[in-house]
């Protein structure tokens, strides 16, 4: 039987854009989740540093695996907003989501983007946002 | 000589991140830009749309391309918040962005990102947020 | 009987909080709402400008207002984001919020806020949000 | 001499729309401020609740005094995000503060709203934003 992490992991791995630049999610348990990104010159902007598109991913995927944690698979980002701290740079990105408030429906999430290198790790962007349960069968994308 | 929008392209150019999802620079002139983005499967999520990260991607260069035009090429995107329409799907994607506000250090923006079909255009996602003009020789990532 | 921006007015007139600072209905259309605030000492912060949580109850009201046009008078609103641009000074405050893209239970606006002198208008601030429908009998408040 | 808190109460105290609704500050140390807001009808909607107005200017206050804590006491708000969770009632509101990443110029915080009855606490909002240390003698209001 698959745990929750397993059943998580193959929504993400479902997911050709994630795949594309290597997220994988490392932790995720009832209200949380976690997702790992190893660092590569494809992922960086014109100075080095891994590129703002990068980092707000990192964010969206934890807010939306955090909620999914309350919710369940079939989750969409309402919206989310960002603050980037610092460079994103290092071996690694980590994306930590957690679920602040939720409903049946609905889950406002925060996720904490850490940049890790050998020294340790660095906050270098912090999120919060909304994740909702579609209605069933309607067109409404919102 | 190099018109701005030669300039603003080569920019572009420079960032690997951009250059692997494929975003092309299409307009750009003083107080607004615009990018275009061709969809293809590797930018999908599990649904057949457009990746959450991918739109993203869209608004943050449209934001930061827009405060460019009147910043200058050296500017970083400090924070955004991006509100999800519709499923992102199509074509192409187009993110138009917009100085709403701007001093010399920083400017306010927002950006549409619209889906692009043969039916004709769809807006699948707005985005605000500001970018600014780093200190020089500052360690100060913010 | 009452047009559409009697109803709205009644609807503010309503709230003992927009009564205290002053808020006025000045305009009321499908898709848009205008707010007017005339200034007054009691309304500054510590500098003689008017303090944020003003403007951004005029935000709020723009917001909430211009999804009514579209959703009706119950309506919640969700989540928003507000850049403040100059400081907000003058003779009144004018909040015109528009609706970007709306489905039946739910609207994303934006508002803009302006400083209104005899010399003319300023944009003060800019704000961006959902708002909702709440679910009958629901206990759920977001 | 004057704590800490003290100094920062004062800067409240002039603030005559803080007086206005009723604003206490209430805890003020290093990265973080909290401040307490009894509640009064004059500060409702149009259903009972605490007016959205009330519940931004209380997370607008929340994360300018956080900063301050850190920045010093000329700080302006330059944006916000809020989520509302649940209707905002009950004997008081707190708003809680906190520093997630600051510079010497700048503070990243996040402030959460609590609703306090004799039951316990709800909490009702949560928001994050930037608080800037303007330049001196600029005219740059952003």
């Amino acid at each position: 039987m698959s745990t929750p992490l397993e059943v998580a992991q193959r929504v993400l791995a479902e997911q050709p854009f994630s795949q594309l630049i290597g997220t994988r999610l490392t932790a995720f348990a009832a209200g949380s989740a976690e997702l790992t990104l190893p660092l590569t010159p494809v992922l960086e902007q014109q100075n080095g540093f891994a590129h703002g598109g990068v980092v707000s991913t990192m964010a969206d995927e934890g807010i939306s695996f955090a909620a999914g944690s309350v919710l369940g698979a079939s989750v969409l980002t309402a919206e989310y907003k960002i603050n980037f701290l610092r460079p994103a740079r290092g071996e690694y990105l980590v994306a930590r989501g957690r679920v602040v408030s939720h409903s049946q429906r609905q889950a406002v999430c925060t996720c904490e983007v850490w940049s890790v290198t050998d020294n340790g790790e660095t906050m270098c962007a912090m999120a919060m946002g909304t994740v909702v349960v579609p209605a069933k069968g309607g067109s409404d994308g919102e």
